[in-house]
C-alpha cells in the first residue's frame, strides 16, 4: 500500500466521520520522548520517520509540520504531491488549519495522542474561529494499518533495591502524603518513567529506554493500580516486590478505573503537559474533579538517593573504560593500513562492542552519534540516514553515547583528533572545553536553577563571538531516560532549583556548517560542598572518566585554572580507570592522562 | 490629632459606608517607586515612614504589613497598641483579610492607589470567600487629612534635544505605529517616567526623580493629551517644544477623556501592572475595550540613543570627579586631628556639596547611603534614621550615591578603608569586586538577558560559601529614574534581553551582620563589541571611573585577569579624571591608581 493509498483510506474514513481534517502527530498515549514501533503512525500514513512531527490531513491536501531538525529528511522521506512542507514552531499547524478550513468545519483527533494542556489551547483557539475539535474513540490509522506491529513481549524486571536504594512503599507513602496534605483522592500517571521509578521496575518496551509502558493510578493511601501487559510479569510477584497494595490489572480496564473515580466523585491529580486529553476527558465527564499540577513523582525521581549516586558512580567506570578502549583501538585503528575502511558505521558498532563485554551492560542509551567531520556539525546526525564518512577524510570525529547499566545510565560525548586539526580547530575545542570546565567548577546555593549557570559553559565561546544552539545539560536518568527533567541547565525554560543527587550533562560545544563539530560532556551529580563560608552551597562531582583530547587543547586560551582543573581531572582518570586496563590500552590511558 | 484620633476618625467614616475593612497601601495614584509628601497616606494614619508597605484597618483591630527591611522601623514607628504587625511577603494581607473578616463583608479601597492587576487577583481572591472589594471614590485618609501638603510648584521643563537626543515626535510616531499594528486607538500612561520621556520633559515634583507627576493617553495617530499641572508650564510652549498634536489638560479632565474613549468604544492599551485600577474602572465602565500589555514606552526609553550614552559618559566624568574629591578628602581628613568629629551625615554633605560644585548638578539621584562599619551591612541603611556613627571606630565605609545631571543620572558605590581592615575583610571585598569584574567582563550574544550573567557576579563568593541578598543590577535612566526596567540583573525576573544602550549597575556586595558591608557599584552600558566571531555579541562599557581601594586588595584572591582588567580600568580612571582634578586631589588620585 504506497502512502497515496493509505491516505485515500484515511481520507475516505474521514469523510464517513463527516470532518474536514485529522490530525497524526508523532506521539503515542504516554507522550513521552521514545515511542514504540506499534506507535509509529505519523510514519505509516507520510512516511516520515523522525522522532518529531505532525502530519494534518484534510479531504484534498495534506501537510507536514517538522522542526528545524527535519526539514532536509522530510523532503527526503514525504512525498511533496501529497503533502506540504511547514516549520512546526515557525507556523503552528492550528494556525495552518485556520487558513484552510471553514467556520462550522469540524477537526478530528484522537485524544490518547495529544496533552490535555494541548487540548485546552486547541479548542479555545479554533472554537474562536468557530472550528470545533472532535475526539475520534478509534483511531482512523488504526483502523486502516494492516501489518501494524505487536507490542514486544519482554518480561518486566523488578529492580533490586540494590539498585534502587528505596523500596517503593517508602517512595509511595512519601507521595501519597502531600497527596492527602492537598485532598486529592488519586494521582494520575500516564509517563512510563515515573511509574517504573515509583514501582522500581523496568522493563524493554522501547529501545534505549528500559521501562514496561503504562499507566498508573497513585491513591491517598498510597496503593497503586499499575496498567500494563500482564504478560510482562508472568512468574513475578509484583505485590512482593512493590507491596501488597501494588495491584496490576490489563491495560483494557483503565477506563473504568477512571469511570469509578468520576462515579466517586473524586480529586484526581494530573500533570496537564504529560497526561493525555483522553484520561482527563473520560475523568471529567464520568464526574472527576481534575486538579493540574506538575507530576509528584518527577522531583524525588530527579534527586537521586546514595545508592543510586553510587550505582551510577559504578556505572561510569566500567563505561569509562570501555570508551577508554574504544579511542585507544582508534588511534592504534588510524595508525595501521586503510584505516579507511572503517567508517561511522563500524566505528559506533566497535563502541558498543566494548561496552557490552560487561555483563550490566543492558543496552545503549540512546542512538550512537558517530560523525566525522563535517557530519558533526548537525547535531542529531545519525550514519545510517545517508553514506557513512570513512576515517581519513577528516581532522576530528565526535563521538556522542551512553549506555544503559543496571545500575546507572551513562552519557558521553568526546571530540578527538583523527587527523591534522588546525588552529583554529584547536582554538574552538579548548574554548568548548574550558566552558566545560568553567561549569564543572561552579559552586551555588540553593535555590539556584540551571538557568542561572548556562552562561559559565557558553562565556569563553561568547567573548569571542561563538555559540551553540543547543542547551548546555539535561538531567540523567538512573537506569532510566538519558533526558529526564525537571532540572536543566539552558538559557531559558526550567527555572526548578539544581540539587543534591540530580544528575545532569555538561556539554557545550561548537558547530561549523560544512565544517566540523566539537563537543565536551560529561556528566555530573549535584553534592553538598563542605566550607566555612556563611551559607551551604553545592557544587558538581563528575561521574565521568575519560580523557580530554589533549591533542586538541591550545593552552594560549586557558587560564591556570582550568590547566589546574584538567590535570587533577586526568590524574583521577587515570586512578579509576587503569586498574580496569591493561597492555596497549593501559598505555593509551597513561600518555592520555599526562599533565599539560 | 494623634494615630489613634486618627484611626478612629477613619474608623468612623468606614462604618458610615458600612464597609468592614479598609486598604491603605504606600503608593500613588501613579505607582512609581516614589512618592510625593502629599500622597503619604500609610504615614500619616500609622507613622511609619518607609517606602513600602500596607496598612489594614478594621473596626476593632489593625495591622501593618512591611517587608524584612522594614520589621525593625514598624517596630519604632508604629504603636503597637494600635496596630499588629505582619510580613509583606510571608503573610499576604489578603490572606490575613480573609482569616479575619467574614463571608459577607465588605472591603474598601482606594482604586487608584492599586494596580489593575491587584485589583483583578485581590477581587478573585476575597470572591472566593464570599468577601466583597468596595472602590471607596473620596480616599478616607484624604477626607480626615487637615493639614495635608499641597504638591509643589516647581515648574516643568523643557529638555532640550541637545540631551534628549531625539524629537518627541519621533518618539511617539514609533510606538503609535505599533498601537495602529495592533489597531489599539489609545494607550493610556499613568507612570511619570514614560510621559515624561515619551514628551522630552522633565520636573521637580519628587525629590529625586526629576519629573511632572501626569497621565497621558497617547493615540494611534501619535497625539498626546497630557494631564498635569498646567500651573506648570505656564509660560513654556509644550506645542512648540514636544509638537503641535501634544496637547495639555488639568488632571481633574482626566476622567473625562477616560469616559470618552468609552462612549467611542476605543480599544485602549493599558500596562495592568502599572495602570491603576481606577483607570481601568473608569475606561471599561464607560464601554471601553481594554487590551493588558506592558508599556510600550518602557522598552526604547530603556536604550539610550546616542546623545543620552554620550550624555551619560559626561554625566559620569564630573560626578567621577566629584567622588574622586570626596575620597581624597576623606584620606586627609583621616590624617588630621578629631576625624571623630567627622559622622555618616557629615560625610553625605561633604559629598554632595562636591557633586553641586558642577553647574550641570540639579540633585542627588537618591538619598545617600553613608555607612560605617557595622551599619553599612544594612542594605537600606540612613543616617538619618537613628545616631549616626563617627569616623574612627570603623575599618571600612561604603558610600552609595548618585547625581541627576541634565544629561545624565549616575549611581556609584564605593567601600573603602578608614581604618585597620583585617584579612577577612580584605578576602571579601576582593572576591566581591573580582565578580564585579567578571561581570563587568562579560560578552554575550543578543536575547540573553540579565537573569543569565547574575551568576558571574557572584560565582567567586558561592565558591566560598557567600552571597549577598540583592539583585546584582538594576536599570539606570537618562536624567530620571536611578531605577528603571524592564532589564535588570539579578537571580530571578525579567527575561528581557539586555541591548545596545541600556545602562545597568553592577553592584555585587557582601554584608557581615553587626560586622561590616561592602559593595562594589559602578554604571555600564550596552554596547557592541567588534569581534571576528560567527556571530555580534554585546559587551558592557563601563560609565564609571573612580579608583577601587588598593589598601581592600588581597591579590591573592585574583586571577591574572582581574589585574589587569583593574590596572586597565586604572590607567583609564587617571586618564579621564586627572584633567577635571588639581592639587592634593590630583596627587591622590595618581597613588589611587597606580597599577596593582
Amino acid at each position: 500500500m504506497t502512502h497515496a493509498h493509505r491516505l485515500a483510506a484515511v481520507r475516505r474514513t474521514m469523510a464517513e466521520y463527516d470532518i474536514n481534517a485529522f490530525i497524526v502527530p508523532h506521539d503515542d498515549e504516554h507522550l513521552g520522548e521514545y515511542i514504540p514501533p506499534y506507535a509509529e503512525r505519523l510514519d505509516w500514513v507520510t512516511g516520515f520517520s523522525g522522532s518529531a512531527g505532525v502530519a494534518v490531513i484534510l479531504a484534498d491536501t495534506a501537510a507536514m509540520f517538522v522542526d528545524g531538525r527535519y526539514t532536509v529528511q522530510v523532503r527526503q522521506q514525504c512525498d511533496n504531491t501529497l503533502f506540504s512542507y511547514h516549520h512546526l514552531i515557525d507556523e503552528p499547524y492550528l494556525n495552518w488549519l485556520i487558513t484552510e478550513l471553514n467556520a462550522g468545519d469540524k477537526v478530528g483527533f484522537d485524544a490518547h495522542l495529544h496533552s490535555q494542556h494541548w487540548y485546552q489551547g486547541a479548542q479555545e483557539k479554533l472554537a474562536a474561529h468557530n472550528i470545533t475539535l472532535v475526539p475520534i474513540a478509534h483511531n482512523i490509522i488504526d483502523q486502516h494499518w494492516q501489518d501494524r506491529p505487536t507490542p514486544n513481549s519482554h518480561p518486566a524486571l523488578l529492580l533490586s533495591q540494590d539498585y534502587s536504594g528505596q523500596h517503593s512503599e517508602a517512595k509511595r507513602n512519601r507521595i501519597a502524603q502531600g497527596l492527602a496534605e492537598q485532598h486529592i483522592d488519586a494521582q494520575l500517571l500516564t509517563q512510563a518513567e515515573p511509574i517504573n521509578w515509583l514501582l522500581n521496575i523496568r522493563g524493554r518496551d522501547i529501545d534505549c529506554l528500559p521501562v514496561v509502558l503504562s499507566f498508573a493510578l497513585l491513591y491517598q493511601d498510597g496503593s497503586v493500580q499499575l496498567f500494563a501487559d500482564p504478560a510482562k510479569f508472568a512468574g513475578l510477584d509484583l505485590a512482593a516486590h512493590a507491596g501488597d497494595n501494588v495491584s496490576l490489572f490489563a491495560v483494557c480496564e483503565f477506563e473504568k478505573h477512571l469511570q469509578m473515580l468520576g462515579t466517586q466523585k473524586s480529586r484526581v491529580q494530573l500533570d496537564p503537559t504529560t497526561a493525555n486529553a483522553w484520561s482527563a476527558l473520560t475523568l471529567s465527564e464520568a464526574g472527576a474533579e481534575l486538579v493540574f499540577a506538575a507530576d509528584p513523582c518527577m522531583l524525588p525521581k530527579a534527586c537521586k538517593n546514595q545508592v543510586e549516586v553510587n550505582g551510577s558512580r559504578s556505572a561510569h567506570l566500567r563505561d569509562g573504560a570501555a570508551v577508554c578502549r574504544f579511542l585507544s583501538w582508534l588511534d592504534k585503528r588510524l595508525s595501521q593500513p586503510h584505516p579507511e575502511q572503517e567508517h561511522e558505521g563500524t566505528l559506533a558498532d566497535k563502541l558498543e562492542s566494548f561496552r557490552a563485554s560487561h555483563p550490566e551492560f543492558v543496552e545503549p542509551s540512546f542512538s550512537t552519534i558517530s560523525a566525522l567531520g563535517p557530519n558533526a556539525a548537525m547535531c542529531h546526525y545519525h550514519h545510517l540516514n545517508g553514506t557513512p564518512r570513512t576515517l581519513g577524510q577528516d581532522a576530528i570525529y565526535l563521538v556522542d553515547s551512553g549506555g544503559q547499566y543496571l545500575d546507572g545510565t551513562t552519557d558521553i560525548t568526546r571530540t578527538v583528533a583523527v587527523g591534522e586539526p588546525d588552529a583554529e580547530i584547536k582554538k574552538l575545542f579548548t574554548l568548548v572545553l574550558r566552558g566545560h570546565i568553567d561549569l564543572a567548577q561552579a559552586r551555588f546555593p540553593a535555590g539556584t536553577a540551571g538557568q542561572q549557570l548556562d552562561a559559565l559553559a557558553r562565556m569563553p565561546l561568547w567573548q569571542q563571538g561563538y555559540n551553540f544552539d543547543h542547551g548546555t545539560g539535561h538531567g540523567v536518568g538512573h537506569y532510566l531516560s538519558v533526558h529526564e527533567g525537571p532540572q536543566r541547565i539552558s538559557p531559558k525554560g526550567s527555572m526548578v532549583p539544581l540539587t543534591s543527587g540530580m544528575i545532569v550533562s555538561n556539554e557545550p560545544g561548537y558547530y561549523r556548517e560544512q565544517g566540523f563539530g566539537i563537543r565536551c560532556e560529561n556528566l555530573q551529580v549535584v553534592q553538598a560542598a563542605h566550607l566555612d563560608g556563611d551559607i551551604p552551597v553545592f557544587e558538581f562531582e563528575t561521574l565521568t572518566f575519560v580523557p580530554f583530547d589533549r591533542r586538541l587543547i591550545d593552552e594560549n586560551w586557558l587560564e591556570n585554572k582550568h590547566i589546574q582543573w584538567l590535570n587533577q581531572y586526568h590524574r583521577q582518570v587515570w586512578e579509576k580507570i587503569s586498574p580496569l586496563l591493561e597492555g596497549d590500552d593501559l598505555a593509551w590511558l597513561e600518555q592520555a592522562t599526562r599533565p599539560l
